[in-house]
């Protein structure tokens, strides 16, 4: 059986909130699906004992008499859901029915609980955290305990050890495979929200990066694959931190003087996967980022994330000095680093796969198993960004890829492929609501 | 950074051995780095105080003093390896230092311990164990504690709930997403073997199935994406246990008499990955068997899978009262099962990945992210099945697959699509030394 | 720029039909467009002098006033054609406006003829034709002038070279590159027609066949390239006519006793390509069929294939004595061939793409430039065939091809990749209105 | 039966040449095989009566008695070749006795002549030739007449006519398809060489282009398919030749202030391709370039490709004002446009596939029917690019590419897919032995 996606999967882990004197509001409802927490949105609307709104996107109307709260929702497959329950000290607590329209005689009762998801005010004072890492991860779970929590608007400065476990100093201090600085916990992140991590900062923090000199097999021909058999060395790099340059430490005749400007980038951003789902390890990638190896995840760059779990669970690493497109050689050079990122929760927009700007572009990624899709998947990713954010119907969004699309390889060598599709913002300035995100 | 694949790293748990006059034999080492257990094959053969044989492939040679074992051992790339150890009740403990033939400057000491793995004789009195599951596991997990100890030889006679979670009563046991029956630890079985698992039986114990009629991405041109787009019903389907027959419970007008022979199947047989590496979900699959949906995996097979880690622990479940090729809903006719499986260690020799065999095929699976992928895998998985079993040149494997191969496709539905070279075993029976496994 | 694909291009070249008293009735729409005739159907219903039907595929009003005929026909996106004409001795002469509904400023004015298709009737007494090949050709073309017309209920027996071009006696008469027995004109069939080619006889006439060790690149990984690097050898193959079976004729040592039952196929089977288009070579494929080296094109087996060109244009080579799927030497056992085929015309209905159907199953083939397409092709293919034929909803198909889909690999070898959707007759034997085509 | 490639495969063309003292120089060999011709590259080194060289890449040893020629060649799978010749007004005519290694009882002897290829010195005085078009082909055949024949380093300076085949007035001269201006001969060219085609001048020449708003199949994700359902119009683009820049013509609400930089290209540039293949149609691409519709191909550019007959017939058209990558809408913004190209022969030389030079980038494309058999075919002319001209070893190629490919896709609708590796010419500037083309 095909693993069926659940996106509203997540912990409930709200804070208490006082009694609340009108329902109307985001809420976080918590059933019990067999041992494991399953999630769902609810937005209400409450006028006099009246409720409207939907449940996990089917629409609902229902009332409010005392404390007891009841509502029939419906989806357009001929299904529904009925809800009891009672209201005590801001909490919903009670039952739901579910009730398949192609299978109506099986339906499921869960027991469910709610809280209110508080509106996130603009961050009067952010912090800046001086975090310095002790442990790195090597999966991107939901059942790892947040190293920090901070609030929307704060920045982390931090490091990230390079992908083989070392740190600035050269001293390994986990295994190899991409190990994780965090994860940050992000107070009112909440699924179907998205993280905006806006990178402030990446500098590199030693003088050597290791490579290695194989082409994946993603980029051989059979042809290549022959003529390259003995590739199979690691490599190291010098980084001339002062100009700014890459050498090979051991050049071979031919590249004595062959040097490449560095462009520190970050290999991984992620956050945590639904709670039902087993934890991506940290050499995958997904809807949820993880290891995208795109190397325009730079300094002044910003990427879109969705919330899957609350607080959503930042992590990063897998530092590199530079990157050709698409990673080939398997390892870029790879580095450790110093980081500083700002974080900022958008609430109630949830972007379908990760999402980047930078000054000049838009920029919606594709991760699939092959480039054939994960091409189909960044057009798909750019052209719901493109009628979300724009407005523009089916037939604008045509027009516009097709006169002002940049597809870039980003990924060729981890399980997904990724291609990432790009659009100057200067072309799209003159559309109306042009906004962030 | 790509995640290395790491074949060797496995878990140290073999059993104390008596002192050992002789060291020649397959031994199982066991270095800690940084916190995570990673290890490797040694085989050494003992004649008088001289010592040769491999470590992890790489030739060695060197020498027993007393209780003291030392050896040089050099890969084909520049690189080496020295031990340094003392022997003492069969455990060998000591350093390896690590030099990489293309970084020599930058050297790698690790602790180790090891011991010899014991050769595996013909269960003289294989067990018939009647295991009721109480447990169900959604994660090919090498972290979970096993819930039966076999040998190899032993017979499992147990159930699977099916993949929403539904046992043969219908009761919800655990939520959905290929929950799985197991892990069952078989001793003797170590890194570097194969574990085979003979389906003596596959039963189908309870009268409905669930299915729908979506179809799935990759079935799917945009023209039948569009034409199918209010697809997205559950179907319940009735199992006629004494005819052997599914039919639809509600059939439309055209589907009345709609009737298909039942095939009882396995979707998912796996074994644990290596311990360094994220354990995948019940959805998934690779190298390591798992969500493979494959239509032959059917009582009177055999399917041969590579082992991880000691124990292999073998997980399986996700029974399928029939399919046809790729699953092409997401969902087959899903369903509990009785299962008779019988478990043998082949030792010392590793399938690249998933093998069947039927009584009139030997099965090849490739699974990677795209068919066309897929399609080079099993192609791969064959010929080198061929090269090592019936000792046939690569011209001669050529001349074989292009004469008799027969490829289908197993999947289509999950992250991995499946593909599967199948050859007649009776056009093999003339070439020499045709081999079981 | 891409090329649009006309479905409806062709050379208009109908018999003169008698003063047609009525209209009612399919026409041959022949509009001249810069030098290269542009065909379309017309379907005309005459009730009085009112006029009805559609003009390739727009429905129409219109009236017959005295000898002039006079419609307005409009499409779905806004647009439509304005047609006024005179009829005279079964021929229809006059303009055709087309108006383009995103672009009505710039309509274009075309002089057209059409006259009417004649139905065909069952054939009293077919006839079979022997005959004999003297040319053979390198292109799938409708330029070349046809060796042979025939009637729909024909037979035609003859012969083919093999790829190499070489005869029954060995004697090479043609370059190599499949060259074609045929053209045949089949009377009566005109673009959107089906043509099905009944195989009665495919019989070896000569004692050997050529094939090669190779491994073409779809097939390789990066790893299978280098072990197979050294392959690239001819291999000839003695063709046991008795006792029908293939061996090498100089078997290295593991070999010696390798024999293979024949099975004799033709690689190409096709008809024209449409008048606009380049012809193809007979190297390729597509939805005319060509060389779509399927190992089920056998004796007792039809194809179906649309029909693009008035007389379809039937071209056959490329015999295999056997191949096992997808052709993966590149060349399977390449031959010469006696040949005996029945060719019908299915009026009024146009596959779209090739067809099989054998005495147990039906088979749709999609011919895509990788698996993955071709996978999602043939799916198509045959979702269609299911809606067309037996009159399932999407849903209903869904359920069909999920339970009984037989998914196989038919083509690694050429630039299309081919896989045929198979499903078994017995199971759809109870469907509504079954329906051989 | 895969049709096989035979890369030196043209017509004998070669003008008389005074008789010939000594034999060494590059010879053009012409067989006759069944009917087509069938061509060789001989290189010959005479010293006194001995010969050395190759033929067709074979090593071949023979001797020169009078007027008689004689020499064995050998290639590297146990076959060789047998000439025997007179020479006579500089042409060599006799027999080629080609032994397979592999079937040595099956020797094929064929006729053959022979010319030896001047060598082309440095243009003194090229010409610019100011060339009307009048008639357009859609076929990149080497069976049509060449328009005009030119010498090495000669400028053409023409028209193209739009891909619906309408000219700068507008007026439509041709059907569509990309109809091509050309074919020209260049003088000098044989296959073996590589044609350099300098774009001095690209110029929109009339005020309007033709797009339309699809989206093409390779774009398309099941659910965005389903939300363009109803996109398929034309659209017009006001093409404002003063300021540079294309607005739509009758753009909706969103898209009144949507302008966008023109950027002319040429969608098509092609060389004819071998004489035994069937001519591709002129929306197909391949090796010799053909429908590339890459969107560097503009003014200052040049393009390599290789010549595969005498002369190379030289086409180009297909004119884009502007065209984001991969061509995403099947159409660009097709247009009419003024054309100047530079010539130059690059003998002895053959690039495998189209390549491209900028200003700042060398860039290798791969063409082929998926996008990732397009992005391994890209890596690997572009491999060979770098190991040719920059003498890298494999080893270094990988490091090169790692930290410096730019890899965009060009090109998404038509039957090829295509990728472009770049790579800036500044980080290559210290490599020894860079080198042009």
């Amino acid at each position: 059986m095909r693993i069926l996606r659940l996106w509203f999967l997540f912990v409930l882990c709200l804070p208490a909130v006082a009694q609340t004197s009108n329902l109307s509001g985001r809420w976080f409802v918590s059933t019990d699906l067999y041992g494991t927490p399953i999630y769902y949105p609810l937005n209400l609307v409450q006028q006099g004992d009246k409720l409207t709104g939907d449940f996990g996107g089917d629409k609902l109307q229902g009332t409010l008499t005392s404390n007891t709260v009841q509502f029939h929702a419906v989806d357009d497959q001929g299904g529904w859901e009925d809800c009891k329950a009672t209201i005590a000290n801001g909490l919903l607590t009670g039952t739901i029915v579910f009730v398949d329209g192609s299978d109506k005689e099986h339906p499921q009762t869960r027991q469910f609980t709610a809280k209110m998801v508080p509106v996130i005010s603009a961050n009067k004072s952010p912090v800046r955290h001086d975090f310095t890492p002790s442990v790195f991860y090597r999966r991107f779970s939901h059942e790892i305990k947040p190293v920090l929590t901070i609030h929307s608007g704060d920045t982390i400065h931090t490091t990230t050890v390079d992908a083989g476990g070392a740190d600035e100093k050269g001293v390994t201090r986990v295994l190899g495979g991409n190990p994780e600085t965090g994860p940050f916990y992000v107070e009112g992140a909440y699924p179907g929200d998205t993280l905006a991590v806006h990178i402030d900062r990446l500098k590199l923090n030693r003088d050597y990066a290791i490579s290695d000199d194989g082409i994946v097999p993603r980029g051989l021909t059979g042809g290549l694959a022959i003529k390259t058999k003995d590739n199979n060395a690691n490599v190291r790099w010098h980084l001339d931190l002062q100009r700014g340059l890459a050498t090979p430490e051991k050049p071979g005749e031919h590249m004595a003087s062959y040097a490449v400007p560095v462009k520190p980038m970050l290999g991984c951003v992620a956050t945590a996967v639904n709670s039902a789902a087993a934890p991506p390890g940290t050499g995958d990638s997904g809807r949820f980022g993880g290891n995208m190896d795109f190397n325009e995840v730079v300094e002044g760059n910003t990427i879109y994330l969705p919330v899957s779990v609350p607080g959503a669970l930042l992590y990063f690493g897998d530092g590199h000095a530079l990157q050709g497109d698409g990673e080939i050689n398997g390892n870029a050079l790879e580095t450790s680093m110093e980081v500083e990122v700002t974080v900022e929760v958008i609430q109630g927009k949830r972007v379908p796969g990760p999402r980047l700007e930078s000054s000049s572009h838009i920029m919606a990624m594709g991760l699939e198993g092959s480039l054939d899709d994960a091409f189909k998947s960044a057009t798909d990713n750019m052209a719901n960004w493109l009628m979300e954010q724009y407005k523009l119907t089916p037939s604008e969004v045509a027009m516009v890829i097709g006169t002002a699309s940049e597809y870039k390889v980003s990924e060729v060598a981890d399980r997904n492929a990724g291609m990432v599709l790009k659009i100057r913002k200067d072309l799209l300035a003159h559309l109306p609501k042009p906004a962030s995100k």
